[in-house]
């Protein structure tokens, strides 16, 4: 939405309340001083000319601040999103988990059409990933000791901040503050332009605010629990890992995994002596990943357990390079650069190629794997007009990110993010590096030996304990992770001057250096090898959100042939699509279901997935039932000979033999063909004939 | 083993062992009394023949019990088994999780051979069973309430009997008394055949002993903690899930689902009203379970996370046919009925038809399972020498189950149990409908409604209560759950002499019943439908157990040309190789390399997962390497237009041209072609000019 128009709005609105007001108050006097009637009349239609003005304004701003348009009959976002849902339930794309026993927020089956999108999903991404790129896949537990986890941070920093009431009811603490403030902004249209302004502040900061900022917030506007208007404690981390315990002593403590990665990374030893001990490599994992959500929102989007599939590419940080760079740098796409977002303009379209030499995306790999997370999510069926890349804030990414770009999808609940792709640097193998101490590291052998000059800073530890104490330890590490030049400066004021000041910033004070304390010199060392700690470049992309977004952008209505109601369609393409076509014998009798079954016999060998519909509907009711479940095709049997067979969308149909039936159908369905391509090979086949007679059967 | 040869051996080593004794008292006497020498010498001669005989029938015994043949110079089953682990571990088939951290008792990863397997295993999986049967794939999460596993019973009964030392370590109280007994049968050979019939007996009766028959057992034998030979505790149940709780309060108790099936059977209603409302149908779900082992053991064999396939297929009770039974009935494979097995027989090649005529097998749509099972396992590879369906005993079976076999394979662990396929009646639906209080019922509407006579028996409260008091609810139970034969006797009874003697179950007395505490009348209705709860056939695959059966079934070693080593071969079928063929240039130079690079290209494109081999090693030692990985084809580029083909088994190798090759390796590979119809068809290449070439590189 448009700031500033919305503050215009804001004042107008405002001042027409004044005015109204004002003229409230002059028809009460006139009332009071008993005046004429058509004088009071006349300032009555003037106050009511002002409340329409006023209600018109509000209009407008309502629709400002909501997204929408006001003169847009078109379907509004949560109605659209009734609609999908609606759909996606009743034909059982998705089903509550547990539903008969009332379920449990955040947890989702798929049911069998769903599954089978999913599992469509999965093939693809095994096929665009691993066996594309020779990837080397992995298949770990998701139950995982402590030890793993304490490493990777998620024991110390997996959480999210909670509030609870006197009930002990659990709430989110940044999701109270949000619908409080985006609550106020959109239902309140009496509040102030500056007050709007700093709710929207609010907003925009809610994912930096400290526990104490966020618990001074919720004071502040007198925020209670939503159920019970009690109020609430301050806000404290909650970790959000499933904890258990592994064997049967309960002393072993084990959580579920909160992502697929860290199994990754705790075998980089063995993966990278199964390459040959050659870089680069990838490694992917897919599997099911935990999360205990506070209070679980948004549907499919944000729920309990999902499915993550994870790449993580292990590269020299000294060469970056990708050698099939040049097969995506033409792609072009929406992007949205931290300088964009920082500046209040809107994602454009760039070429990736641009993007990359101009320095915005890091790196040839972490561009390259950009690309390919294009093509995968536009292949699916994902809009791209509705996709694009979002690269992370400073204050977004962790410290050691070299640069993160989010691949965001706009459905109906805003722009989600979907996928991540970050370049961790080397952070997570140092990490297992430090904990486990098994070294994680690659190496480069010198085809020759190299001569180098190393500097070699020995503290003098004796020296140091005598005149510092309990401090020895801090400074004998900082002056050990001195960088090159900062000890050349030191070595020559040390030669000079003998001493010098030197800050420690883990004691957060300067001490004074002497010359007995610490040597510092050049040797030269002749090396046959860069031994190094490679850095990792990580697409991370969450399967259900996909899927979800998919289904938005898959579906549509159209008014059905009678014209009396709407029929919902899902234009799934044949890669995804959970079933790849129906076959119907046009009317009941023996002969046209004998070629149905050789029919499903011949899809089957070609495995191709497919159903029989031989109830007696209308040929048109079967249609919209299988255009609910996204069939690109229906197979109609009407002679023993050759068949029908109509395209979702375009609800052409074609003539086919029944013997040529299955190759054809394969080609459609695995891609070497397109529609358009048999459309021109084959006889058309009037609609009239089938669609239209609802009558027939 | 042969019980008898065992027997008799036992019986000669024990005399043996007298004689030792007599003849060694014997010499000793001969020492004490100073005998002549000579005289000595013979004596101990005599002894030393005796002890050599001795030892000689200490040999055959070990043998007669270790099941190997002492003449025998194959590998015996730990060595078979320590030289496939190697190889699967050493080219990362699988890997020990968490390694680094030193790992977790009975968790595994997949590495990329390993994973490639699973995921070909899962995909045949999906292709003959949901797609070839059109069954509805679901899929649930891991993480389930409470609520679903007390109505399953996995909360009250999924447990182990543990043990425990002064130090708290656990031990499986089974495993203990099992590793007892075999230690003893097997390593002291001086026990007597009466003591070793004893052992066997113990380990014959171990699955059924209660808590107090173990413990009795432990305490008689004088079993310790194998680690710290400390006393243990007294047996006690420990529940085998690992428990969690949902959401934020730790008020939510939750588990990780030790198997599948639940989540089909808590969808039952959904699912049914997708397929129509019609049964027959099937559920399918491929998943994660999970299993807290107490102290896992057998490798990948025994784990605490592990993934299952299983099938949910609801059957009207009145009618277990199966239309596609003709399918399988003449299949013939090794079954191991009950009978067979109770009467000390071994397993024998049975027709299934004939198993399912005789009333072997329950039903035809469980013998139609066992027929597709068989075909599925025999087509990923299992050897059918080694791979038998033995029923359960009756003792084995839930009270409820109404038949139930198991796919057991041989491998060096002994017969493993890997799919189980049972009629479990209603049972499964029956217990959630009563916890859920959500009617999980099909219906068969009658095309004619019916008039039936039904026996209405009404227990009369008021007249039970003021006769029986505090017995009167369970009175009323035991009337109203009579069979309608009984009902008719008590009615005539009670018309004749006014009253009955009754015996109640529940209370375990009999009680006198007077005229006027029931009416028991026949009524006549109209019926429009039957209601009743569908029975349940479930075949559910251990998919771990069956892929390490496979590695079993498919390693073998062979002699090295130069004949210095056994190199090691998996003869994965190309269904299931983790990769489908391997591309050498024959020597390192760019023109084959660029060969190598196109075919991949063509490869990659035809979806075929291949891997280039461009190190400068020798052919020989390329084709070893890919032979261990169970490769079925090397493509060796020797030229820029043809390239050869080597089979992996035979060695055979072929000529093909680059522009063929990916067509030629799609269809050997899908299983369109064998290699004999490809061997027929292209030129032969003689292995001499590669093969053996060693050094040519």
């Amino acid at each position: 939405m448009d700031a500033t128009a919305e503050d215009t709005l804001r004042r107008a609105l405002s001042e027409k309340q004044s005015a109204i007001d004002a003229q409230g108050s002059a028809v009460r006097a006139l009332k009071d001083s008993k005046a004429d009637q058509s004088q009071i009349d006349a300032a009555v239609d003037a106050l009511n000319a002002l409340k329409l003005d006023k209600s018109s304004i509000e209009k407008k701003l309502q629709a400002a601040v909501t997204g929408g348009s006001p003169s847009d009959g078109s379907l509004g976002r949560e109605a659209f999103r009734h609609a999908v849902g609606n759909t996606l339930e009743r034909r059982l794309f998705y089903i509550p988990s547990f539903k008969i026993y009332r379920g449990v927020a955040g947890l989702y089956d798929y049911g069998p059409p769903g599954c089978s999108v999913k599992s469509n999903v999965l093939s693809f991404w095994r096929q665009h990933f691993v066996l594309e790129e020779n990837m080397l896949e992995v298949d770990c537990p998701c139950v995982t000791p402590e030890a793993v986890l304490k490493a990777s941070g998620h024991v110390d920093k997996f959480t999210d901040l909670m509030v609870k009431d006197d009930y002990g009811n659990c709430y989110r603490a940044d999701h109270l503050l949000k619908d409080f403030c985006n609550e106020k902004l959109q239902k309140d249209l009496t509040i102030t332009a500056e007050k709007s302004k700093e709710l929207k502040h609010v907003l925009a900061m809610l994912d930096d605010f400290s526990s104490e900022q966020l618990g001074a917030k919720i004071k502040e506007y007198g925020i209670t629990a939503p159920d019970t208007k009690n109020p609430l404690s301050d806000p404290y981390p909650f970790n959000l890992m499933f904890q258990t315990s592994i064997g049967p002593s309960g002393l072993i403590r084990g959580y579920m995994r909160p992502e697929t990665a860290q199994g990754i990374f705790v075998n980089f030893k063995d993966l990278y002596y199964y390459n040959g001990n050659k870089l680069p490599f990838a490694a992917a994992q897919i599997g099911q990943a935990f999360r205990n959500e506070i209070s679980p929102r948004q549907g499919l989007l944000r729920v309990r357990e999902f499915t993550l599939a994870e790449i993580e590419h292990f590269v020299d940080p000294e060469d970056k390079s990708h050698p099939k760079y040049p097969e995506v740098e033409n792609l072009e796409f929406l992007m949205f650069p931290r300088e964009e977002q920082m500046s209040g303009q809107s994602a454009k379209v760039i070429r990736l190629g641009d993007a990359v030499s101009k320095g915005i995306v890091n790196n040839e790999t972490l561009g390259y794997f950009i690309g390919r997370v294009y093509l995968f999510l536009t292949r699916l069926g994902i809009d791209k007009e509705r996709l694009r890349f979002r690269q992370h804030l400073a204050n977004e990414m962790a410290h050691y990110a070299a640069d993160c770009w989010d691949a965001e999808i706009e459905c109906s609940y805003g722009w989600i993010e979907c996928v991540g792709i970050a370049d961790r640097s080397a952070y997570d193998l140092r990490a297992h590096t430090e904990n486990s101490k098994v070294a994680l590291v690659a190496s480069e052998k010198f085809a020759e030996p190299k001569e180098v000059e190393k500097l070699v800073i020995t503290p003098v530890k004796k020296e140091l304990g005598l005149a510092f104490k309990a401090d020895q330890r801090n400074i004998v590490e900082a002056l050990e992770a001195m960088k090159e030049k900062e000890a050349i400066e030191m070595k020559s004021s040390l030669e000079s001057k003998g001493e010098v000041e030197f800050f420690v910033c883990t004691l957060g004070k300067t001490m004074t250096i002497k010359k007995n304390m610490v040597s510092i010199s050049k040797e030269k060392r002749k090396e046959h090898q860069r031994v190094f700690t490679p850095s990792v470049i990580e697409p991370s992309f969450g399967i259900g959100r996909i899927i979800y977004c998919l289904f938005e952008h898959c579906f549509y209505t159209r008014p059905s042939k009678a014209g009396d109601e709407q029929l919902n369609v899902f234009r799934f393409p044949p890669l995804v699509a959970p079933i790849k076509c129906t076959v119907f014998p046009l009317v009941q009798n023996k002969k046209y279901e004998e070629v149905a079954t050789a029919i499903s016999r011949s899809l089957t060998a070609a495995k191709i997935s497919h159903k029989i519909d031989v109830t007696g509907t209308s040929i048109g009711k079967r249609y919209a039932r299988t255009d609910e479940l996204g069939v690109p095709f229906a197979i109609t049997v009407d002679s023993t000979t050759s068949v029908t067979v109509r395209e979702r969308d375009s609800k052409d149909q074609i003539r086919v033999n029944v013997e040529e039936l299955a190759a054809v159908m394969r080609l459609v369905t695995e891609g070497q063909s397109t529609w358009a391509d048999v459309w021109s090979r084959f006889p058309h086949h009037s609609a009239g004939s089938t669609e239209e007679s609802d009558d027939r059967c």
